[in-house]
């Protein structure tokens, strides 16, 4: 079976080898997809014929977002802790222990249906592709648990067992990194393409976060880091000392931080719907493009710091608060978000992607971020499918 | 037919007489309409049988939306111009004209379909009400048939003839402010139960601005005005002196002009969108509270300065910068657009309200806020059709 999508009026490739931008547009465009995969695009008189069809009508065709930076297993809600945190209480971070609780209280199917729901929400906002990471069960059984319901709605799972030190650890700290890094890394790891630390004032320093990174490592896991979220500190140049494939976060950057971001392989993931929600200043993205560093964009969809799904309200707050502009901030929620996984599949548009394709009930991507809010996202093609 | 909607884990009532605050909360609560309109609510256990059924499963249920402010009989796009302005160039609001010439050039069908699409995307969005004004035409022809149009999609319309001075009359704009008072307002009456004008540096001063009001009020029309968006100005006052429903934008005020608004029946409407699309500090919605002014929120959704349709966002928007709390803000843009419009019917959920409920994908209203982006409405009941 082959679909033709044509009557596209705007389609973003990211292959730069189209057009003169790094969004590689082709105008009155069509793609084939063959097997999950792109087989053909190109000008729309010159489609060859296909088993079905989907006529865009003359709206945007895009990449499926690829949102790197996820923690969709949970329990709980925290709707009350973030009216009172706009009706004046500062972020703290601390709220995070109410989600261990009720993730560690809740039934293997509770997590589940949580995570499958937000993955279909996800969907429909056009991500397809979607990380997901452990991290509120900071036990060997609900950190294991937690990754394989993970596992089970993406193969982007990332261990995040150094999240928190948990209140049981609360005066022993070291003894939980070595848990983390021994026994509950080993049971977890079959689940697990990445590995992952919070590297921040509270949570794991700078040895601590090594520690369990390269343990990770050891173990067949990539890394990633969440860096300079809070306030300055060390694991932005971590994440690049260890080759990590992104710093996520990285709202406090010191001149040195983003110089070493720019000379390496490791993608600034920002995450502005965490300043949204929290209130804090956004990062600066500007200063990180101008530098020559790879800027990603994501979610960070979890209970507490930031509750969104949405892509789309990423890329208008990019635009709106952070210097990009919204050809710069579309091609970090794609493009950018595949570098921070590693990933040539997705992101893109071109011969044999992966058939990841958002069709937008709009004539160009500008809309994302001109028409805040508003759901544009009218179809979505994940790995050939039809949604 | 009559139909029941149960399983409401919360139902916003917007009547006080219901628990101790503005939203008056009902938990575990159905409503029953009949005749387009609400016949009964009370506890889920107490509904009467009906014959059809909607079951909420334990969602929030709220009145439907009421958007006092939208410009949506435009023709044209102006996503390059907004792609430039994020870019650095600031809003001057010339654009404006971009949209005058557009609209002028469009067929009667053009400008119906791109109404009636945001319409229904509103709609879609849970806005049950939404006021639409003329004022791309500024000719005789052009106002008339905008508001034939706005007439269509909304008994909320809006005679803004005066919105900017055309081009034909730039160096004669008292002449322009004569035809607008005269043969213009004669013209667009019948279709209209509203006059407005751009009280602003820019636009249309006080005298001319006053001018324009009187002249629609003798002719039948109430009240409303664009006041104190871009700096302070005349026009909180004028609105106030003048007895309007409604005066939009106030993001310069002065101490005198929150006096005026707080110790008066006229509504201050934000338009958050605004701010947000043109990079504009926001108006200080807790100063407006705290003083005893009435606020309402509404989307301005226009090609130009706030192409958005979505009331949630504005929700989101006005709690993260506006110093609004997630109930005050929900309260605005139901309730409170319901006073800017004059309305007893729409915006609450009692005996005899029209029967306009959205059923969110959350089990609470705080979701709007605490979830940014994310298209929760899942079902809205719009004049007692499930849409
Ligand atoms: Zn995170
Ligand atoms: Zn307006």
């Amino acid at each position: 079976m082959s679909l033709l999508v044509d009557n596209i009026g705007e389609l973003v490739t990211n292959d730069p080898s189209y057009g003169d931008d790094p969004l590689g547009i082709l105008r009155d465009a069509a793609v084939v997809i063959e097997e999950r995969r792109v087989a053909w695009l190109g000008p729309g008189a010159e489609a060859p014929a296909a088993d079905d069809r989907v006529d865009a009508a003359g709206a945007a065709v895009l990449p499926g977002f690829v949102d790197s930076h996820s923690h969709v297993v949970f329990a709980g809600d925290r709707a009350a802790e973030f009216a009172a945190r706009m009706a004046g209480e500062p972020y703290t971070g601390g709220g995070i222990l109410t989600t261990v609780a009720a993730t560690r209280a809740a039934s293997d199917a509770e997590l589940r249906a949580t995570a499958g729901r937000l993955r279909a929400e996800a969907l429909r906002q056009g991500t397809t592709t979607l990380e997901v990471k452990s991290g509120y069960g900071l036990t060997i059984a609900d950190e294991t648990r937690s990754l394989r319901i993970a596992f089970e709605v993406t193969p982007e799972s990332t261990f995040l067992g150094a999240h928190l030190v948990p209140p049981e650890y609360a005066d022993r700290p070291d003894d939980y990194v070595e848990l983390v890094c021994g026994p509950m890394l080993t049971a977890a790891e079959p689940y697990a393409r990445w590995v992952d630390v919070f590297c921040e004032r509270g949570a794991f320093d700078a040895d601590q976060s090594e520690a369990v990174l390269r343990a990770g490592m050891a173990l067949g896991l990539a890394p990633r880091v969440h860096a300079n979220q809070l306030g300055p500190g060390a694991g932005v140049q971590l994440a690049v000392a260890l080759g990590a494939a992104s710093a996520d976060h990285c709202t406090h950057l010191s001149d040195q931080d983003i110089a070493a971001l720019a000379g390496s392989d490791t993608v600034a993931t920002l995450l502005p719907g965490v300043e949204f929600s929290t209130r804090s200043p956004y990062p600066d993205a500007r200063r990180l493009l101008d530098a020559g560093a790879t800027v990603a964009l994501a979610s960070d969809c979890n209970p507490g710091s930031s509750y969104t799904s949405s892509m789309p309200l990423c890329i208008a707050l990019a635009v709106r608060e952070m210097g990009m502009t919204a050809g710069e901030a579309l091609w970090s929620a794609t493009a950018g978000g595949a570098r921070a996984l590693r990933r040539d599949d997705v992101g893109t548009v071109r011969l044999g992607s992966r058939a990841d394709l958002v069709l937008l009930d709009a004539p160009s991507y500008l809309h994302l971020a001109y028409r805040p809010g508003v759901p544009l996202v009218r179809q979505v093609i994940h790995n050939g499918v039809l949604m």
